[in-house]
C-alpha cells in the first residue's frame, strides 16, 4: 500500500482538559494510526503494543485498557481506515449497484489482500479478534448488504422469499475463498461480474 | 472428534528391507497417523515435531526432511483422514449430488470446524502450509468439483458458458465464508440447500 492511504499519526496528544478537548479521542486516534502504519509496513507481527505505544506516544496500559490482543488493535486500524472505500451505492439498480461495490471490494483486496488474509487468519486463534471482526466488521458489513438486497427485493428486482443473508456469502464470501483458499485463480472484476450473472440468472437453463 | 475417527498408529515401524517392506511408507503413516491424533486432540499448536516424532517413534530428522513445517505435516493427517468423507457422487442428477456432497461437506464441518478453520487460520502465515493446502486439498477438491459440473453441463443441466471455478466458489465458498468470518449464522444444510437454490435457479425474477 502507499502510504498516502494512512493518515499520518497526530502528533501526541496535548493534555488540554481545561480548553474542553477530549484527549482520550486524541489517544485513541494515535494508537490506531500507528497501528495501521505498522499492520501495513510488516504484516500483522509489526503491530505489537510495545511497538505502538513508542511510535504514538501513548502508554502501554492504555493500549491494554482498550484493546484485548494486538491483533484486536491492528484489525479495528485496519478498518477504520478502510471502511470509507467499501460504501454501499443505492441507484435503485440492484445489478449495477452490486457490480460497483464488488468492484471497489476486489480493488482493495488487490491491493491489501495479504493484510486481510493475515488479520482473518489470526482471528482464529486469537479469540479478542476473532471477537472484534465479526461484531466490528462481518456483521456490520452484512447488515449493510443485507439493507441494499432488501430494497431491490421491495422492488420487485430479487424474488420474494430469497434469504438474503445467503446472497451475502454467494458474492463477498466467493471473493474470501479465493483469498484464503487460493488455487491461483484470478480475484478480479471479471469475477465478480460472473459472480453476479450466475447469481442472478441461475445457471440451470431456464430457471428449472 | 471420537478417537475412532483417527486410525490407531501403527507400531513402531520394523525395518526389515530383506523382506521387500517398504519401511519409509510405514513411517510415514505413523507420523501422519500421530499427527492427526495430536491435532484433534489440542488443535494446530499441539502439532509440534517434538512432539508427532515422540508418538510416532520416528526421528525428528526424518519429519524435516518430509514436511517444511509442523503446520504442513498436520495438514496431510487431517485431509489424509478425512479425504474420504468428501467423495463427489454422480447419479447423473446434479442437483441431487451437489445437495448430497455439500452436506456432507457441512456435516465435516459441524464436527471439526475449529481443526478446518485452525489450518486454514495458520495457512495464512505459514508459506509451506499455504502450499500444501493449496496443492493437495484446494486444487483437488476444486478439480473434483469442476470435473462433476463439467459433465452436467454437458448432459444440459448446466446452462453453456457458465464458469464453473465461480459456481465452486459460490457453494463451498459461501461455506467456508461463515466458518472463517462467522456473524452468528447457521452452517448447516438447509444454509447449503438455499446456495443451491439460489444458484440453479437465480435470484432475480423470471431468470432476468
Amino acid at each position: 500500500m502507499e502510504s498516502s492511504d494512512v493518515p499520518a499519526a497526530p502528533a501526541a496528544p496535548t493534555l488540554k482538559p481545561g480548553r474542553g478537548r477530549r484527549p482520550a479521542d486524541d489517544v485513541r486516534r494515535a494508537a490506531l494510526a500507528a497501528a495501521a502504519e505498522l499492520l501495513l509496513a510488516d504484516g500483522m507481527p509489526g503491530v505489537t503494543f510495545a511497538k505502538v505505544a513508542a511510535r504514538a506516544g501513548v502508554s502501554k496500559m492504555t493500549l491494554y485498557k482498550w484493546w484485548p490482543s494486538p491483533g484486536s488493535l491492528a484489525f479495528e486500524a485496519y478498518f477504520s481506515v478502510f471502511e470509507r472505500t467499501l460504501a454501499f451505492p443505492d441507484t435503485g439498480d440492484i445489478r449495477r449497484d452490486l457490480t460497483e461495490q464488488l468492484h471497489a471490494f476486489v480493488d482493495l483486496v488487490e491491493r491489501h489482500g495479504p493484510v486481510l488474509a493475515g488479520i482473518v487468519g489470526a482471528a482464529q486463534s486469537d479469540p479478542g479478534l476473532a471477537a472484534a471482526l465479526s461484531e466490528q466488521y462481518v456483521r456490520k458489513r452484512r447488515g449493510l448488504a443485507v439493507e441494499r438486497l432488501a430494497r431491490a427485493r421491495e422492488l420487485g428486482q430479487i424474488r420474494a422469499g430469497v434469504d438474503l443473508e445467503t446472497v451475502v456469502d454467494q458474492l463477498w464470501g466467493a471473493c474470501y475463498h479465493r483469498l484464503l483458499l487460493p488455487a491461483g485463480l484470478p480475484l478480479d472484476r471479471e469475477f465478480t461480474d460472473r459472480l453476479l450473472a450466475n447469481l442472478l440468472t441461475g445457471i440451470a437453463p431456464d430457471g428449472t
